[in-house]
């Protein structure tokens, strides 16, 4: 059907073009409407597979078929398609014309931002002027392979797709048991994932040179850096839909998903820096190697901090303003603020040069732990279903975009032995994130990590949307491109294969299932949780009973805790105890001011989620 | 504080160029490095514009000053924001290059799609290749002017901004009070835009001609016909959210919204119709314009019809695949197949070459008329919610960039006299659409249409998103410039002005306000609606009581109410009564299948809305 209309505005635009020998405002015209209709079309294929993936999905869940999730289905329907859009030959071919630098009269070192094409008369019936905007950087020697069927500028993952799927992921955190396990949960994705992207760049480094020299020669160390930095973002929404399904353990739970939230920004931060640093090693005339090393340490720290800063700050000045003025009686109003602060975040992180899906994470857990509470019950309803939507959109098109692009995106390089080597180098990685730092943990925990949760750690390593942004953002060497199609099917093989396997592999590692919260806490080493609030921690009354039980908690989550109990939460929510009673006397005026009356009247037992 | 963070990209910038004679690869992440900060930096300067405005309307509505809309604070605040970019004398220069058409080489006789740069080794220290992209054509006298300071490319409009308002004042239309007053919207929708248009037309021509040479000779007859199509479609925001808020007549209501709603679709395919005409018009060697004309109107049939036509058909199939799948068992899933299918409309109908913002209208009436029904209650909060907001946020970022655009778009035409006149003939043309047809329509309408809703129907011709759309889509001559200018300000001062004058106005006119609808049924010549249902149609029960009341509705309303009753709604909604019942018996098998058990097993005044 698409390339029924393809083929005949293709038709109408030749027909067009005889009418008249010279360029008129028509065939212009006629020029920019065909181009909207590819784009049209473009959109159209992928809004129908995503149309597809949510009928066959519900079919499935329907017939309680439940060994594939709607996003290994739409990475499924992707391939089927874009093998389709390949192989049907369409010949959407673009004119492309070469223009050089003119010497005399340009004196700048950088490309013009804009190109004016001037086309005298023998080509149109008046002198005319076409302006052209810079794209990117392409290979010389490439330029005749240009064709941009069903592709879209990955930029568009960074700045349109992502940020929703990453605020949702933390605006949706189960804050509880997130906040219980902090410690592992930051040990796996910091240090782990740090360690994971050093020991694959450097397997794949070793392996890539004992490999044919051709191949060797085109990769250097950044490079498998790189790739084990993206590589080490995980993405277990499979295997997290299956959890929830199950009830599995609600630790076991929050360590998967913690981990996952937490790793996509460091390697996010991780990735830069290494880009950074061999930029700075490009620059310096050898030997700086140390400093340059030394920056991009202080890079990954400074820049993953001061995003972290700005989406926490921007999270709390939301709690602030909801708190402070009565816009929750517009609803939409409030809602409409909620978003527009959250976006700012973004936009500010990006135009700060920061990363602005790092900023936006924190910021979503910021409002999660503080805004929400102070929303009214109507915005809270609105802002969760609409993330919770634009989630599920954003997710499935970027795996059924990762389908169809395998087959579409110009820049592929398949080279099975490396791709063969990127599989094996993945899991080491993982298995060398998970096992050893569980031993360390384990010294120190109480509730242990017991082996079979390892195992299932392990094999919660699922690759996703982060690492394929990743990939994709620069094709320009074929380093780059063989990194890119080893990203692709190390996704698309783990989130199907693996994503499969997973309700097998719980039987068989003996993890307990069907679990309310409290036979869970008994299954761990006996710890009472002492709380029996039902699982979803959405319709959960919002205060935390935060009094630190020594056994459980590890010291800084005991810190943090004791902190936020007395001093943040009374100032951002309308919970109790309220400012009056932890400050010190002699900061009574000022606690008096950021006290509201909704705090002084409540009983202590209600809890502000409560308030409407 | 932007301004800050834009100089100091580009001290950043100019200080990376220095380090080192020739471009590389550092040079060029750094320029698209500060390209996106830019980018970023316009987006937030709109996001922060509109956090400004949502907080003060927050703070307008608690004090109750009710004298401005959000949209038109939007507007002020873009103003102010658009002065002090303008006159803050940013640098931000773009870097031009000419080249020229090698005529030995290229030919064709369009602008080719893609141009690739070569830069040799004095600029660079490699070869290097770059790629620009058509944007459009460009007035070759003009070219230094180029200056993208917190512009977008006009076709966002239509392809992001316009889309959810639209689809959204269909989803959200008062179907009850808009199907009884459907003969009288139509015609002023349909006729009245029409005539106003060509009204608007001839007298800005005859009014231009009789100005200084210079400028009638820049306007032909099509420009000022165009003109009047656009000036002719209404944005009376300001003034429902004002009928709402005051309980004002439903009729009234009604007859305001329903108009505006129908005379944006008809607008634009009006303008369309025209700027075809035009260029058949070109085409032709004279003589034909007749036969051009003619075209033109097939043309405007054709559109208008085909684009109504796939709205109401992919409507009606998401109210089957609703209706007849058990899809709402996963209301996750059925609203993210609400949100495809609506969206994949639009993209059908601009992939047809149709118009993509009249097909998404006729596809929100049918989803609120017939798949609301069929929607699980979450799915029905979630879309009405999540369109509500959307709307909000398109709305407000229009309003707010018809604002900042008054100064930082360059190709604005300030001419006094033009605009003064423009201001004349929308007057004009606003009541010869209203008092003429009004009169005609008294003629055979039961519950006449009183003098002062009359005055009250002129003075909601605000005009707004629409009409400011349609007329910075095209600037190419001066002609289209000065109307582009005259319309900024005349959506500007009629939202401001005539927004802030309508509660007066509404006393001076003795409006009734404070009705619920019994007294105001009352006041419409004693004829009673009989209906005692809430304000709220959303809140309401749905089956709306079709049974015709003869005096009360038209002969067309009344036809297809019954047909909508008997076939339509037993068909695509879970309604009573069943197709088995309104079917001939002949078609029972059939009927049969089309019956779901919900609709047999309901109580017959249970109305489908209510099931969950």
């Amino acid at each position: 059907m698409t390339k029924v209309l393809i083929i005949v505005s293709l038709i109408f635009k030749i027909f067009i073009n005889n009418v008249n020998g010279a360029a008129s405002d028509i065939q212009l015209d006629a020029k920019a409407q065909s181009t909207h209709i590819i784009d049209s079309l473009n959109l159209l294929s992928y809004t129908l597979l995503l149309i597809l993936t949510v009928l066959t999905i519900w079919l499935f869940k329907h017939r309680r078929f439940s060994f594939i999730h709607e996003t290994g289905l739409a990475v499924i329907y992707g391939l089927i398609v874009g093998a389709i859009i390949r192989y049907s030959g369409s010949t959407s071919q673009v004119l492309n014309m070469q223009v050089f630098v003119d010497e005399s009269k340009y004196n700048s070192s950088l490309p013009p931002d804009t190109l004016s094409l001037h086309m005298p008369k023998p080509y149109s019936n008046k002198n005319m002027t076409f302006q052209y905007v810079f794209r990117n950087e392409i290979d010389g020697a490439q330029e005749n392979e240009i064709d941009l069927k069903a592709t879209f500028d990955p930029e568009i993952f960074f700045n349109i797709i992502l940020p929703p799927i990453i605020f949702h992921a933390g605006y949706s955190l189960k804050r509880k048991y997130f906040f219980r396990n902090l410690g592992a949960i930051l040990t796996f994705a910091i240090i782990g994932t740090t360690v994971s992207s050093f020991i694959v760049g450097a397997l794949m480094y070793g392996c890539v040179h004992l490999m044919p020299p051709r191949l060797a020669n085109s990769f250097t160390f950044l490079d498998t850096l790189y790739f084990g930095a993206l590589i080490s973002s995980t993405d277990p929404l499979t295997i997290l839909a299956i959890f929830n399904d199950l009830n599995v353990d609600v630790n076991l739970y929050a360590l998967v998903f913690g981990e996952s939230v937490l790793n996509d920004a460091v390697a996010i931060v991780l990735s830069g820096s290494i880009q950074h640093y061999g930029k700075r090693y490009q620059l310096g005339t050898g030997g700086f190697e140390i400093k340059a090393f030394f920056q991009a340490v202080g890079d990954f720290c400074g820049i993953f901090m001061l995003s972290l800063l700005i989406g926490a700050v921007m999270g709390c000045i939301t709690a602030l303003l909801t708190k402070y003025t009565r816009v929750r009686d517009f609803p939409l109003l409030e809602s409409a603020l909620f978003v527009l602060m959250s976006y700012s975040t973004f936009l500010i992180a990006e135009a700060s040069d920061l990363t602005g899906v790092v900023a936006v994470l924190f910021c979503g857990i910021c409002q999660a732990h503080y805004t929400y509470n102070n929303l009214s019950e109507d915005s809270r309803i609105r802002t969760k279903q609409m993330f919770e939507l634009l989630n599920f959109l954003a997710e499935n098109f970027i795996f059924s975009y990762i389908g169809v692009s395998m087959f579409t995106f110009p820049k592929h390089h398949f080279d099975p032995l490396f791709i063969l080597t990127g599989f094996i180098c993945a899991a080491v990685g993982r298995a060398a994130n998970v096992y050893p730092l569980s031993f360390l943990l384990n010294l120190g925990r109480r509730p242990k990590i017991p082996l079979n949760f390892q195992h299932m750690l392990f094999f919660a390593g699922l690759r996703g949307a982060m690492s394929f942004a990743l990939a994709i953002r620069n094709t320009r060497s074929e380093a780059r491109q063989a990194m890119l199609t080893t990203t692709s099917l190390i996704v698309i093989i783990t989130v199907i294969i693996q994503g499969g396997a997973t309700m097998n592999l719980l039987r068989w590692l003996n993890i307990p299932l069907g679990n309310d919260e409290e036979t869970e806490a008994l299954s761990q080493n006996g710890l009472h949780s002492g709380n029996t609030t039902p699982r979803n921690e959405w319709n959960e009354p919002f205060g935390e009973p935060e009094a630190p039980k020594p056994n459980e908690k590890a010291v800084l989550a005991r810190i943090w805790g004791s902190f936020d109990t007395k001093y943040m939460k009374p100032l951002l929510t309308h919970s109790k105890p309220t400012l009056l009673e932890t400050l010190p006397v002699c900061c009574n005026p000022l606690a008096r001011l950021l006290t509201t009356t909704e705090q002084l009247t409540q009983p202590i037992n209600a809890i502000s989620g409560h308030q409407v």
